[in-house]
């Protein structure tokens, strides 16, 4: 065996070469004269196309290179697909002229709205501008719902369902669209369902900024007759209950009999109680939370990214004439979601370490079971769902607070809107409501620097391990979520203070990791804290539900029981 | 409030509008008419630059729409770097001449070649060619790495370190790095280190298929003289050992006092004595593991496809002229990472709910101090890594399982490689080690479909909760990993009973998301279970730890203590 050892740098490379002999020259050269020089096959086309594979390419390195280049079956599919979807674009409506090309990408006019529709729903819209939290409006809004069951004569039988982050209104199948819902077997006539729709009026409505009927990004903004796309407003979770509730005027319903919800729908719940105390009578909040922590703000992030990654994400602006949608940042969002819905010991025996087809040998696109699974809960979802609208609803969920101080300022920011509109006038008022700072955010001037704590690793130590941290000590041990001496926080138990008097489930899954276990042990707690003698806390463990998050899409028995017990 | 209620669906719109009474027609005309007509601003600057901030597009909707178009720093960000990059990289050389343009896209003489080096190493360079378990051969390659210590007369003090995933050679400082190391306080002289350069030579290496001076996708291919690419054969956590050994023949160490690393590292360290079990003395693995799980396949699943989405990443092929890394998904693929190696009880301390800056309205660009937190590790390592070396290692961690069927199937592999070399004449072989059906893979035909087992839910009835799976039964629990009652499988036992002599150091950290806990736990139990009687296996709790995977960087006390005393 030849072998050379030498001092290596950057640039260096000559210096004290000592060579040990070995007995591998004929391998050596067998593996080295075989080959012809390098080809110069590629052509102008290959360039022109870096993405698409090449014929040219491929040949190229066939009979040159030591190894050949790999397949990439999944980034063809998805630049097949971005062609289908350019072409179908462009066939259902040709643009009337040349020079209106540029801005038929964002109005409606010039190309088809996009379909997101999970099927026929009723619509109710409202003309009463509804002003947000963080200073936008709208000046009307569409908010999609369904109903289940009959509302009874003093109208107090309602059954508000708040949906997780992509479902529809569409809980349950309807006269007018008979596809199964997503809590379909939850819902029906009689004592066995989780929601008994001979004695309850329930209905489920599309959250505003989602894109299955109520008023969201891609719907058309009437101030100027385009797509709102990014220039749609933040919005909240309190937001979005604040439209339903505008629904429940509509429909002269007063007081909730409860207000019912899973993961977001979860946190809504508590949110239409916290908003409105005295028009909600029961809360059930499953797998939700009272304030999303940094574990899940980091997933979503991640998603938000990746989606906004896409060049045909178009910073929002994808509507329109011979326009893409993020079809290839969606389905990867869609892949990183489902593993925080369903990750957890289920995976381990379903998937374990099986690939997809062993005979084959690896590959960097999807090649374990596990990440064509993924691939595929991306595919089907990637197309199904308005992509801004996953943006607007995600950052939502992630600016779920109800702690004293958090409401407490939300409030004082609506309490100056509304002196600065009773002051200036309800014309200069919306002009500030859509002046340029209210939607912009710039990062920070300085890249993110971890300011020193004690106990604490700045950023430079964790990564780079010098100095190294303080030790945990039991202090620190007992400020964290799940310990055995933790408590919620005093600000969330004077959030949660309101719903001293309703009584509230609390349900929540051991395996589940993006609302994990402690989440509603902190609603739970914080809500005894505040008096509420009227709690119910159960949790699931791991020999219950290993299905994670989507437990409660799942699980009949637990989670349909308990609610059913509950609302009794 | 006016309100009107409508069925509504897949195209319709019209039928049973119902109108209720309202008084807000004042507000509602206050918004709804002090707005000029959409604006036709739009000029064809921005459709040939969609991405790109357009002032033209600003002013027409902060004069036509209901609320202002975000801004979107961190997209800006990352086109500047596009746009820097690429100016860089034609600046360092420029083309010979137009013809030549497409072709220096992948040839070394024509470009710069990427610098990602950690600072000065030592080389061994071999010319024999190393065949790698899936069919692949790298005819000659380079190993940098790093010592401390003296070896000593005998040889038999030298201890190798391995490393993590993206992490260099450069463990501690030398004297033609002084740099410090990412195990600086770990290392040096005298009984307070873990690694006593005192008593032992330690060598820690750059892994195969890395891009800090050891042979990798960056290399450039002897046979053409362009860059591997994506051109490089698929490795394993084996075949990187495999070289390393090469490295410890050259060095003539025939046996190791210990073989040591931390997560991909501790992977290896288990597999270097598997693979040598006659030239490895003690074995330390820190929360590391004998086999990937699902869940740790579908983040670096995640982290590839993201990497594979940025368009600059083009195959593979992004070195050369005026090219430019994909930075953006390295970047994206980091945060994702990150949030695998740190998140856990920490974050909650250390970030909670805190935004970045809380004056200004929430943004989808980063915007919490956990998002802020993110994007910084992004930054820091977006250029400072090969893009096609994270996937290939990051895919060889994929692969990395010690069971003994997977063993005996690799093994088969090799020998009928070897066969087929031997009978056909190298010069054959070495053809058909090139073959195109070496490393092409293609997706399934079929989608992914969940075969249904008993107890177990199909994917459509996970998704669309129709019908209810069957309840989970105790003995599906009891196959958990971590449930009390499970034991590592027979095969993962049989996998290891190589090491049934060898003195094993086993640790994990009981907040890490990565590598869990139960998979050092499965690793020990697998030992013992396998006849070995010097296992030690020690658990750090959150008390202990709550930095998750990245503990084994910062632990001077639990897992600098116990490696120290465990090597004695």
């Amino acid at each position: 065996m030849k072998v050379t050892q030498s001092l290596a740098g950057a640039g260096m490379r000559s210096s004290a070469r000592l060579a040990v002999d070995g007995s591998s020259q004929l391998a050596r050269r067998s593996f080295c004269t075989q080959r012809p020089a390098a080809s110069t096959l590629f052509s102008l086309s290959f360039s022109q196309h870096p993405q698409r594979r090449s014929l040219h390419m491929t040949a190229a390195q066939k009979s040159g290179a030591s190894n050949p280049a790999m397949a990439f079956p999944c980034l063809d599919a998805l630049e097949d697909r971005s062609q289908r979807l350019q072409s179908e674009r462009q066939q259902q409506q040709q643009p009337l002229s040349t020079t209106t090309t540029a801005r038929s990408s964002r109005t409606s006019e010039s190309g088809p709205e996009p379909n997101y529709t999970s099927g026929a729903t009723l619509r109710y819209h409202c003309e009463e501008p509804l002003r947000l939290d963080w200073g936008g409006v709208l000046r009307e809004f569409d908010i999609a719902y369904e109903t289940w069951g009959t509302l009874n004569a003093d109208r107090s039988n309602a059954i508000l369902l708040h949906t997780g982050l992509s479902a529809s209104s569409h809980a349950h199948s309807t006269d007018i669209n008979p596809e199964p819902g997503w809590w379909e077997k939850f819902i029906g006539p009689g004592e066995g369902f989780a929601l008994d729709t001979n004695k309850y009026f329930v209905i489920c409505t599309n959250v505003l900024g989602g894109c299955y009927g109520s008023t969201g990004p891609s719907s058309i903004d009437p101030a100027d007759g385009s797509h709102y796309a990014t220039r749609f407003p933040i919005l909240t979770m309190e937001d979005m209950v604040r439209a339903q509730f505008r629904l429940l005027d509509g429909l002269n319903i007063q007081r909730l009999h409860a207000s019912v919800g899973s993961s977001m729908g979860g946190m809504q719940s508590l949110a239409a109680g916290v908003l409105f105390p005295d028009r909600v009578g029961k809360i059930v909040s499953i797998s939700g939370c009272a304030r999303s922590h940094p574990y899940s703000i980091a997933m979503r992030h991640t998603q938000r990214q990746v989606l906004m990654m896409d060049p045909n994400w178009n910073r929002g602006f994808y509507y329109g004439y011979g326009q893409v949608p993020p079809h290839a940042g969606m389905k990867l969002a869609r892949e990183i979601a489902t593993v925080t819905y369903r990750s957890g010991p289920e995976w381990e025996q379903r998937f374990g370490r099986r690939r997809a087809d062993p005979s084959k040998p690896p590959a960097l696109c999807p090649d374990f079971l596990i990440e064509t699974y993924l691939d595929h809960a991306g595919e089907k979802f990637c197309l199904t769902y308005d992509p801004n609208s996953l943006l607007y609803v995600s950052k939502a969920m992630d600016l779920f607070d109800l702690g004293a101080a958090h409401q407490a300022r939300s409030a004082q920011r609506r309490r100056e809107r509304e002196a600065q509109e009773a002051s200036e006038g309800a014309a200069a008022a919306a002009e500030a409501a859509s002046g340029a700072a209210v939607c912009t955010l710039t990062l920070p001037d300085k890249p993110y620097e971890e300011q020193p704590e004690a106990g604490q690793p700045t950023a430079a130590q964790a990564l780079n391990s010098s100095p190294p941290p303080s030790e945990t000590d039991s202090h620190v041990a007992s400020m964290m979520p799940g310990a055995p001496s933790w408590q919620p926080p005093q600000d969330l138990v004077q959030g949660l203070a309101v719903l001293r008097n309703h009584p509230t489930l609390v349900m929540g899954v051991a395996s589940d990791i993006l609302f994990p276990a402690w989440q509603q042990y902190e609603v739970a707690e914080a809500l005894k804290m505040a008096g509420n003698r009227n709690v119910s806390h159960y949790e699931l463990s791991e020999q219950q539900s290993m299905f994670g998050h989507d437990t409660f899409l799942l699980d009949l028995k637990n989670i349909g029981g308990n609610v059913r017990n509950f609302l009794g």
